[in-house]
Parts: C-alpha cells; structure tokens; sequence
C-alpha cells in the first residue's frame, strides 16, 4: 500500500424527504447564490421544494449553468457574486452545476484569470463555501474536492480539485431519480461505474480493502442499472444507485492505490471535439483501455473478471478478451453506443487527439504508462 | 436503506515514517498534553520519535492510562489540564489511551460529574482538540468519535459518542505493528473482526454496498491474521490490517443500516466483573449471538456464509450451524479460547449480568430483540 492521506469532510444527508433538513445545516446571516442547470429542477419539483425550505433567507438564483459546464457561463455568476457579496452557494443539480458551482466558489476572490486555475492548476488562497442538493447520481462530485470545466470558445475541458472546494454538505434524496430520464440514467450509470475502475484497473500493489470495496461498488451497480432504467424505478434501487454512485468517487475505495484516469482524459477531449455526453465517451473509450493496456493492467483483469463477474475458465487471454467483452456488453445494455463509428467520429478526430496529447506534453494512467501513441492505439481501437 | 447522516471530518495520514508529519498538523502555539499508556511507546521507539517530531512545543505529558481506561485516572488528567490550562490533547497508544483522552477532551470544560457523559448520557457544550498516533490496530477510535470507558471502583464499564470528540487527525504508522505482542495483535484482530458484525449481523434492507464493504474488511482480516501474527510480519501485512481496523469502525460500512452492539455490550460487563481483555470478551460472546438470535439475523447469517466464507452447500440450517463453527474456528486460529469455561467463568457471573440488564432495563441489539433473557441464554450457551 502506497503512503496516503486521507481526509473527506462532507457532511451527507441522505434518504426521503432529506430536503426538508435544508435551513438546519445552511449559514445563517449569508447572501447565498442558488445555482441550477437548464431547469428540470422546475418541472419535478425540486425547486419548489428547495425554495419552501429557504423561505426567509436571501437568496440570488443562477440558473442556465449547461452540462459540460461552461467557463464563460461560469464568469457570469462570478461576477454577479463580486457585485453582490455573495456569501454562501448553494448548487442545486447534478454533476455539471455542482462541478460548476466549484469553480465559482474558487473564483470569487481569486486575483488573476481563473482559466489559470483550470489550464495551469493555479492555487487559490480561499474559497466561498458550498454546499448542494443532488439531482443527478453520476459524477460523485457531491462528496468530492474536484470539478471539470469546458470552455466551448477553444473546445476545452479541464478538470480541478482542492480541498477547498468540498461541499460543507450535501443533501441526497433518492427520490429525485424518480424523474430522471432514462438517457441521463444510463450516462451516470456508465460514469460512476467507470470512476471505479479508474481508481482499481492500475498495478496490484496488495490494498484488499480497498480493492474489494470497489468490486462492491462494481457489483452494486451492475445490478441495481437494470432496477433503475425502468419507469418508477423502486425507491430502494434508486438509493441504492445514489449511494454507490457518491462512494464511487468519494476518495473511500482509493486510499494508497495507485489511479489511472487515461479513460477520462481522452473521454474529456471527445467531449471538448465533439460534444459528446459524458459517460458516452467513457463508454467508448473503456473497452479500448482494457484491451491496449491489458499487459500492465493484466493483474487487475484478472481479479475483475473472477471478482466482479465470476469469471475464472480459460487461460488468462481467454479470460481477458471474455472480461473486455463482458464489460462492452455491460455499457451496451444501459442502452449507450460504444463504437466512435455509432458517432460518426473517424481517424481526424483520433489524430487530433493524439496531436493535443503530444503538444501538451501528456503522459496518462499510472505511472504515465498511457502515452500520447497508447491514446491514440486506444481511440484506434474504438473506431 | 434508512435514512441517514454521515460526516467523519477526520484526517488520516499513513504509511511508513508518518509520524514525522506531526510537527506540520499540529495546533500551534497551545500547550499540549501527550497521553499515553503503560510505557509500551517508551520501549518500541515510538515515544522517541514522537518526542522528537515535537521538539520546541510546549508538552505536558500524562501516561499510565491503563486498558480498559479507568475513569478515575483520567480525572487527575482532567485536573492538570484545568491547572495548567492545557489546549490541545495528543493521544499516543491504541484505543484505550484514545477512548482515554476522548473522554479528557469531554470533561475539561464540562460543569457537572463527568461520569453523568457516561453513565447517564449527559451532553457537554464543547471539547478540547485531540487528534492520535495508533500504535494498535483495534478499536478504530482513531477514526471515530466513540470511547468506552471502565470504572473499577464499581465494576462498570460504558461507552459515550460525540462528533466532538473526533480527533482531528490520525497518524497511522504500520510500522508500529511489528513490536506489538501477539496476544494484543490476536485481540486486536478479533475486535476488529467483531465491530464489523455488530454493523452487518443484522436484518437485511437491500444495502448491497454497505454489506459488501463489511464483507470486504471481513475477508481482509481472515487474510491478514495468519500473515500478521507472526514474528517479524511484512509491511504489507501490517498495513492492510492496520486500514481493515479503522474501516471496520469509521463507520463508512454503516451509513443506512441497522446495527447490533449486542455483543460488544455482553463483553463489556465480561470486562467490568472478570477483567477479561476486551477482544477475548468478544470472540467468547459471538458464537452465542449468532446461534440464539439465528432466525432473526438469518438472511445476513446466510449471505456471510456465502460471501465471506464460501459456504452454500446443504440446509440454511446446516449452512448457519457451519459458518458459526467456521467463526468459532477462526477465532481460536488467533489463539483465542472462546468458552467462559476456559477463564473459569460460571453461571453466577452468568446471572449477575442478567440481573445487571434487567434492573436496567436494557434491551440490545438492532430493534431491541437481544432482551436481558437473549443475552443470557447467548451467555448460557457459552459455559
């Protein structure tokens, strides 16, 4: 096990009806900054709910924060913030606002261009405290320190993380999954399943708990998607989705693991390019890891495929190819594509990437074993 | 899932050579009181490095906390830092010198008789920072906000909880391991191992991540023990049993589950009237739990015997009678005598406790259904 330090100080709140427990836990006495994306908080009722319990607080709404959440957007509300002393966000909403609202909290009083804090990790002295209320089960960025911003202007997405930035708390009812839609469903489905893997598909370096708490995480979701892809899903799959999705990206399974992140990396770009969905990319450039990456990560494939899938005949080749395949299946069934051909997305594409990796400097996944050539084999494999 | 609330604020800093950090998190220019135990720190190098990390900040120290901390000794520690105006506490030894210090934290600025925090739940308006260097995988107090305490003048022992008595951080050296006796390892394991039941032996409510993190430490305890009871342990080893003994009582394995404590709460008087080591109290009473309560804990007693053990074959009966033997087995693998009989221990100790209960009025367990006539009958069984 690597050395590590370990420290997650947000505050959940989870379960029906948790909204109400909103006025207990907000700052008193702040000018507080309600953030939200498109609006869909307006049609299942989340704004109402949010709003009735906030009644007598002074309260700025910002709503039209996008998925992939935008820079420019973002600058907006900063600015707004400045004018009017803001003192508390408030993020209502799923990944996108939440990771949104980050970037904002770290902005306010930041002195320079806070594109450095995306573009050259610039630090940044103090932040406005945030908190949310969760919509969307996918990113984990309820529980977490990080946040991605794009900016549509140069097609570029960039992610941050500061302890600074970790919600004071977060409020998690299950029953918002009620009324998300079956698309959405499947993409934060697809997301918090492939965070696992980025924090477990690396080098076997002896961390049982912690590779064992990601398999649970793996198993949850695999078989909670197809209780919670129906219409009405039951409340306790939907609970069961949320929470897996939080631990899924809560720094609980990673503790002194080695990471990869390659997947997201190159998914980020195809997102920036091309405007994909998230966990879309994720699920095209997955099966692709595993396959061009199955030397270093062979370890770790093999404990997945008996662990997590029951795997074990075969030789070890026989195993791996069956895994990857299994694996491919899996996304597929959540009802996600997983070919950039399903997207029209051919070899310009995978060579620009490849061209973005090299000029930067790139080197991905643990121990920068995915260079600039494995992204570009990985993409290649996807075609 | 129920609904819950979680937060655990605590920093953990781990692995090889760790307690060099200390100077960097330490509260600065307070007077500091370094708590610790027998003297065991004093012989194992830990004291020198602690001392050494510590060099320029002002320390007052008070050892001899015994195991099992006895109220009366941690009220003279009280005393002192009321005197010298003491602002910060350092607690250096396993859990009895951390539960120890938690409940100095508590009493410092508390108006009444300290032991109405343990014997009545009395609530105190604020603590003194503590934070710890574990040199006892065990008990988890490390990471959590609970402390038991003993009284020997009556033959008492109880526990209080208080999120403000979470250290504020944690220095977790595997290193430390290697000098502990194995006796105290094979205790340290067995409570480990048995703070996981007490979260997971209950009913089942669909709580697939919770169960499968339980099962994860479970699996990596029965591991571990062979590799960790030897002379001169790898560090591996250690580590991984040092993390498996703060995850099982972090309560990351808990949020929305019901849970149990019977056991615990059994042991604690085997504790308070026979002065059995605590781990050894826990590995006696378990058995009893798991084969008189049986039908109310069957579907978790079924899903641990398939999951942790890989028992499936033959009745559900056949399966719960094999994986309490299973238990019962391992346990004894530690070098652990698991009948009262073994400590000359019989039935008017038996009756005492019972009768404790029952002036009382305790009913244990999840939802109450370990009634003082249950915890007799599970004492009953274990002559």
């Amino acid at each position: 096990m690597n050395n590590f330090t370990f420290q997650n100080p947000v505050k959940i709140i989870f379960g029906k009806g948790s909204i109400a427990e909103l006025p207990n836990n907000m700052y008193k006495g702040e000018k507080i900054m309600l953030t939200y994306g498109g609006g869909s908080i307006k049609k299942n009722g989340v704004y109402d709910q949010v709003k009735k319990a906030l009644e007598g607080f002074t309260i700025i709404e910002f709503g039209g924060i996008e998925p992939n959440p935008d820079f420019d957007t973002l600058m907006k509300a900063v600015k707004i913030c400045r004018e009017e002393g803001v003192g508390f966000l408030l993020a209502v909403g799923g990944g996108s606002v939440i990771d949104g609202t980050k970037l904002i909290a770290a902005a306010v009083d930041f002195k320079g261009d806070p594109w450095d804090i995306l573009a050259k990790g610039a630090d940044f002295e103090e932040a406005l405290p945030l908190a949310s209320v969760l919509t969307m089960p996918a990113t984990g960025s309820e529980m977490n320190c990080n946040a991605v911003i794009s900016r549509r202007a140069t097609k570029e997405k960039f992610a941050f993380g500061s302890p600074k930035v970790y919600p004071v708390f977060s409020i998690l009812d299950p029953e918002v999954v009620y009324s998300i839609p079956k698309r959405q469903k499947a993409n934060g489905l697809a997301d918090s399943f492939i965070h696992v893997f980025e924090q477990y598909l690396t080098d076997d370096i002896d961390t049982p708990v912690q590779d064992r708490w990601a398999e649970g995480v793996f198993k949850t979701i695999i078989e909670t998607a197809p209780k919670v892809l129906v219409d009405n899903p039951p409340y306790n799959a939907c609970a069961n989705y949320m929470w897996a999705a939080t631990c899924a990206l809560n720094f609980f399974i990673c503790p002194g693991v080695n990471q990869d992140w390659s997947t997201h990396m190159i998914g980020h770009e195809l997102t920036a390019l091309c405007g994909l969905d998230h966990g879309v990319t994720l699920s095209i450039v997955l099966p692709g890891t595993m396959r061009v990456m199955r030397k270093e990560k062979k370890a770790k494939l093999l404990m997945f495929a008996k662990n997590v899938w029951g795997i074990t005949s075969g030789s070890d080749d026989e195993i791996i190819d069956k895994v990857i395949d299994t694996t491919e299946k899996f996304l597929q069934s959540l009802g996600i594509k997983t070919r950039l051909s399903d997207y029209n997305i051919g070899q310009d594409i995978v060579d620009e990437i490849y061209n973005r990796f090299k000029t930067r400097g790139v080197e991905l996944g643990e121990h920068g074993i995915v260079t600039p050539e494995k992204a570009k084999a990985i993409l290649e494999d996807r075609l």
